[in-house]
């Protein structure tokens, strides 16, 4: 009988076949975006004054739920160790442990915030096929460009400690650029065209090697985006059929052509 | 002959062929712009001060006549339903309400500036044909990503949940960063690379991790872009074959293709 | 003789193929570049208490050298009013009246740094040729694009437009937001991703708000690239040969070709 | 044996197929790393002010290692010549020349961090064959842009002098933009979208031209990356057919071209 209701609570837990696993998944996101929302709530000071302990115990009480839930997925899956130690086994521990660190640690319970990874999975449990595949599809697209990107952020690191360093001597301490470190903070915020102005050059020459770093930085953002889009493209033509007609030896057919394009004889599988 | 005034009501206020058509076109074109440039005069105070009254009635004035030009619309159409719950219907509606909440309800009479959104309608009336395929170019490609978009989106969310919550714990609220719910407002300035700094990390681990935001910013930019582009080049290449196999009606047949490549079958030409 | 020395003058002047001819662009390059340098210096205030006159008299001079410049080129060329007319011809004297303005309106001479642009005519007629190639495959994408880019534009004023009458509405006077043409500036600042922070949203809703139009201008900023990056894909691979081979029929023939590619028969021109 | 060790040497500094030469190589990267965060700390005043001299001694050890190898690097290889003026060579000379000049001129040693750049070769060395690929992509990818590029930077340049002049007329002097040079600077930093906010308009003039430049720069971004992306797209697909026509040697054949398409002779496949 425990196997029996093992195999219901899996069911319930991880699919979202049945009309209570459904329930299920609609109940988490729920959740999930509420404790969330306390969390928030928590942090304002109007609000905290007013309602810090109901607001505390509904955070109890959803961890509480959430642990139970973390148990019960663990008591449940035929191999608790992998999914443990898988992405969404992480996130779902990753989103109660802070609670408990904040029994001992004032804090860090702001970090429960974490919960809002773990909507992905309900996107992925709700059978929102779409989605997923658009996230693979993303996915995808990262891991064929990850070299070029490592690349192109060793270049950027490059750049922005060699310019912060050089601004540093330029500048110097008085005027904002007070030690090397700061002075690549304030490169990052003007490479990335963020500009904060908490940090800004004074002096002509100073004014000058910025514009330098805003005009490559207005420039180089060219790389990733072109990096990802030609891969992107390369993704999308690259499921293309290897086959070659043995009629007419034409070989640029599609993945789901079953006869040759140019001369209609059947391809073979 | 209500019959005849209405199709030439019609024929004037929808389409844009004959003399009249035109010349209301025109005319509403000027009118939707005048009408939004006195409400933006009438919200300068210095313009207030002296000349509130008339551009009040002027204001009163288009707002008369584009609630007879809205009446005259329903009057005029066959289904007038089906026009009011359309998209340039809800937009006509919108474009007068705000002028009558203000009888009521002071200070939402600048809402009428949703006006606009109208000028869209002139541009599809005139006949601007390059410009409508244009604007569906542009909505299809939105259509086609919008899976890709929303997952995309929903990325920029966790991260800027998550990031926002993590510096809400570095910086602590005497800097700037008061509470989660205005963390995550910084985490998205930075994120987007707006960088407005009324909020700028003061600690250097603060400024650490604004700067992992700031990359991550700057390169993942790329993706939006490279989902779009990549799917507008899709799309300019996909309208090709119009072509149905005669034999099974398959349909997406390539531009060079001469026989079905599900069946076999020879295409017409 | 007169014709003779007007050939000549126009050749030097027109044409670069004649060490005169290059001696006179390489001239008025370095004029160019110096007077427009000449300018800035005088603007900066330490500068001009020292050297105003000694710069004022170069200026004056330059301008003389390009006006005696621009009479020649008049006076030189078979069709002058077709000169005079054109982008160039309007470029060369606008590069010149801004010191005439100045004799009689103070404060406007600075204008003569439109001569930067005359330096496009010098790019032009040194024969730079791959620079000349670029630039037109530029100019082409853009105008290829220019529907779309247009009904892009119109999108982004609409959005700032009413996105800024919204704020002027949430915010209020008070803070910033004085009138809905500052709100509009406002919202341009942080929908273009810069923001100067000199106007930020102070209240909840007015954050919220600015996060939506953050989000908003960081995703729609795919949309110009899209465009521009997809026309151009499609720009280059335009020009392609629409002959058909008379013998295999294959009509994918790159415009260079003479024979066909696929069974080597000769292409009919 | 002097040949044997030199061999050795060269093997260990310049290859890393041996074990001696990937111990080399790690622990260069490590002293890389290690030297630079010795400079950025010694820049930290409080840091300083307490551990200055260890520091000092510590860069001066690296230096001195870092002048020993690069003295073995020039004794070990064959043409010390083709080194020493190689783009590694100066890199590793500029890597220790900042602390030897800081021995004249105080200030200058911060430039030491110049070091990071010899991660490059590191990079190189260690056989990161992917990485290289990849770098030499992005490189390629550059230099065939190259012209486009340096079109469109010229363009950004035209702007910023002409907008930033104009700026300079109708801000004036009182309101941050003093000069010509600082309204150029302040254009630069309003159209690549950094926007420090340190100037900014003031005038409803001075806002409307801002938000037209803000406009541009928000639009023109997409030049870039589409020269970009529309590059490495092709950058991808040319190099397809290495086959140089045996009767016309015209080299730039399609990858499914049987026949030269210039003269019709046969490819040699």
């Amino acid at each position: 009988m425990a196997k029996i209701s093992k195999t219901l609570i899996h069911e319930i837990i991880f699919e979202a076949d049945t009309k209570a696993g459904k329930f299920f998944d609609l109940a988490l996101l729920v959740s999930i975006i509420c404790s969330v929302i306390v969390v928030m709530l928590d942090s304002i000071e109007s609000v905290r004054l007013q309602y810090h302990l109901p607001l505390l115990y509904i955070e109890y009480l959803f961890t509480a739920l959430f642990t139970i839930e973390y148990a019960l997925r663990i008591w449940s899956i035929k191999r608790p160790a992998k999914y443990i130690l898988s992405f969404y086994g992480i996130i779902d521990l990753l989103a109660i442990i802070p609670t408990y660190i904040s029994f001992v640690f004032v804090g860090y319970q702001s970090l429960i915030v974490i919960r809002v990874i773990r909507l992905l999975r309900v996107f992925r449990i709700m059978k929102l096929g779409r989605y997923v595949n658009a996230s693979e599809y993303l996915t995808r697209s990262f891991i064929v460009s990850r070299h070029k990107i490592l690349v192109f952020l060793y270049v950027v690191f490059a750049i922005v400690i060699v310019m912060g360093s050089v601004m540093y001597i330029v500048e110097g301490p008085p005027s904002g650029f007070e030690n090397i470190p700061t002075s690549i903070y304030w490169a990052i915020v003007t490479l990335t065209t963020v500009g904060y102005g908490d940090i800004a050059p004074a002096t002509p020459l100073g004014q000058i090697i910025s514009s330098m770093i805003m005009i490559m930085g207005y420039a180089i953002i060219a790389v990733p985006t072109g990096i990802l889009t030609s891969d992107m493209i390369k993704l999308r033509r690259e499921p293309t059929n290897t086959q070659s007609c043995i009629n007419c030896s034409f070989n640029n057919h599609d993945i789901d052509a079953i006869y040759c394009k140019k001369c209609g004889a059947k391809l073979l599988s």
